[in-house]
């Protein structure tokens, strides 16, 4: 049967080369344990630093081999949770948002591999200069947060700039990736891979309430925006730059564009939308999916999404395709 | 010999699966020629409307197969642009930002494809309503004028709602594409081909000063920025929605997020901002490419592009990629 072997997949010794997003509240040891299970590697998010539920959600999936990813500004500011990570013996641990240097060391010491999420050209070379095992080239699709470059002249530039300068690395592709036909083109640019967040996000072992699953399986990839006013709302100070992808609604036509009005009104805001999310409410709370969602039709277990995406990839690239492949005449 | 025939080279009687985009001022009959010289459809660029400059440029590709492309909603200001157009004969007549209906009829009865521009799934409805031949699904990565969806779900989700409603229209991929890597993964997502602005913008016979040739030269495609600016400052109404990616200089780092002021100083800085621009100021006015720029290391002929992006495609989906692809264990 054909396979998508690669460096990657030897890496981290896996069937698939397909890796879930570290998705902040919704990746938890579930989704993680159900994707490393499926043959590729899942990644629990480490979010905004909770020991407690992080701990948790690494029983969920004891047994399974997965790793964590953490938002780097935010880690900074309770470096033990990375110690009680390592801990956990995982695979491999993903750092985005913020300079790697603080904790690559610690990470390599505990024999874990190093993912580096970049978002620009910058991000590229700092992950070369740390010597990150695994990069990881995230577009603007991108659900939740990231920056603004796309993913499709990214992803080959990236790795025009890992052949030069650090041929061991091994890069991987993000962004509006959610079935084999993206996993196919991430492929074709060079990257060796795929991390996935949205596809994933609507999967049912994702910590997603089922009213913002419903939404995400109506709505098209026309309606999502590119926003700091989930942030801005709930008090969380990301640095400047970044800002998340999530479901255009009522919530993001009252404040996009209004930033400065919501930071005063934060106060009444920050309640208010913390208590509409627990609620699952779709319309007037940050709703936290990318572009994919207009790819997606159904809600499914992650095993199915993982292993048709692969199958779907592994068929375009052997030559099934039809009409969109080569041909020798 | 290998070759990436399917729908669209023979619909377009083409060997490669790649048009030019027809930009605005830059993409003269020279570039449009030598594209279909090389093997694959030049299309004129009809900008805004100038009779003069559009049958001068016909003429400099007199005896090549080519096209022309319009700006919808500028052509609705000269509708006897399009009539003088199609006495030249084009293949085919490209219409982008805008409502294509008023056109359709009169580009059909003279004999010419109609290929329709699209931006969001929206326009994507509206150019199946119409019939188009080709519908070309364009990525925010690209230069100039576009949205804000990614090449890289926005292809796969057009191609699944035209396989479903209209699948005798051929789907091109269009926004970050610059070598054989975004060809082939164009292909990989449902495409049938590549529309291609930056890369060709960057060749001999695109009509662009010298000095702005440079600068995408030496830019990453991080130097780049979606924005109003450029049209305030020349006075030019575009539609609400639509942005132009181009250079981020010092011009950009002035006006940006300073818009209204901008209009109120567009006396002053209309004729400064087409000084500027006649001059080749890389810094001081519209340096119009976009985020495929960092894939761009040298102005070459626009056969030597064609060819090699061909050529690049076709060995990455035949097989001779390495690691990238799918092989059998």
């Amino acid at each position: 049967m054909p396979t998508l072997s690669n460096r990657l997949t030897r890496r981290l010794h896996i069937r698939h080369p397909i890796i879930s997003a570290p998705m902040a509240f919704a990746g938890g040891g579930a989704l993680a344990g159900a994707v490393t299970a499926a043959g590729g590697l899942g990644l629990i998010g480490g979010g905004y630093g909770d020991p407690a539920w992080l701990a948790e959600q690494f029983d969920l999936c004891e047994g399974e081999r997965v790793g964590v990813g953490f938002i780097t500004w935010s880690l900074r500011k309770s470096p033990s949770l990375l110690a009680e990570a390592l801990e956990r013996r995982p695979v491999a641990v993903m750092l985005s948002f913020g300079d790697p240097r603080p904790f690559a060391e610690d990470i390599r010491k505990a024999g874990a591999l190093l993912i580096c999420q970049c978002q620009t050209i910058d991000h590229v070379w700092d992950a070369v200069d740390v010597g990150a095992d695994i990069v990881v080239a995230q577009g603007a699709e991108a659900g939740g947060h990231g920056m603004l470059r796309g993913t499709m002249s990214f992803v080959p530039e990236a790795a025009d700039l890992i052949a030069a300068h650090a041929p061991d690395s091994i890069l991987v592709a993000a962004g509006g990736i959610a079935d084999g036909r993206g996993l196919a083109a991430a492929l074709m640019l060079g990257a060796e891979g795929v991390l996935v967040g949205t596809r994933l996000w609507a999967s049912s072992e994702a910590l997603v309430h089922p009213r913002h699953h419903e939404a995400i399986v109506e709505a098209t990839g026309d309606d999502t925006v590119r926003t700091s006013v989930a942030d801005i709302a709930r008090q969380i100070a990301w640095p400047r730059g970044f800002t998340a992808r999530i479901r255009r609604n009522a919530f993001t036509q009252s404040w996009h564009g209004r930033e400065a009005e919501l930071e005063r009104n934060a106060a009444v805001e920050a309640p208010r939308y913390r208590q509409a999310f627990a609620a699952g409410d779709p319309d007037n709370t940050g709703v936290w999916f990318g572009e994919a969602a207009g790819l997606i039709g159904a809600i499914e277990p992650a095993s199915a999404i993982v292993e048709r995406m692969a199958a779907q990839a592994t068929e375009l690239l052997t030559g099934g395709a039809g009409p969109a492949t080569a041909s020798r005449r």
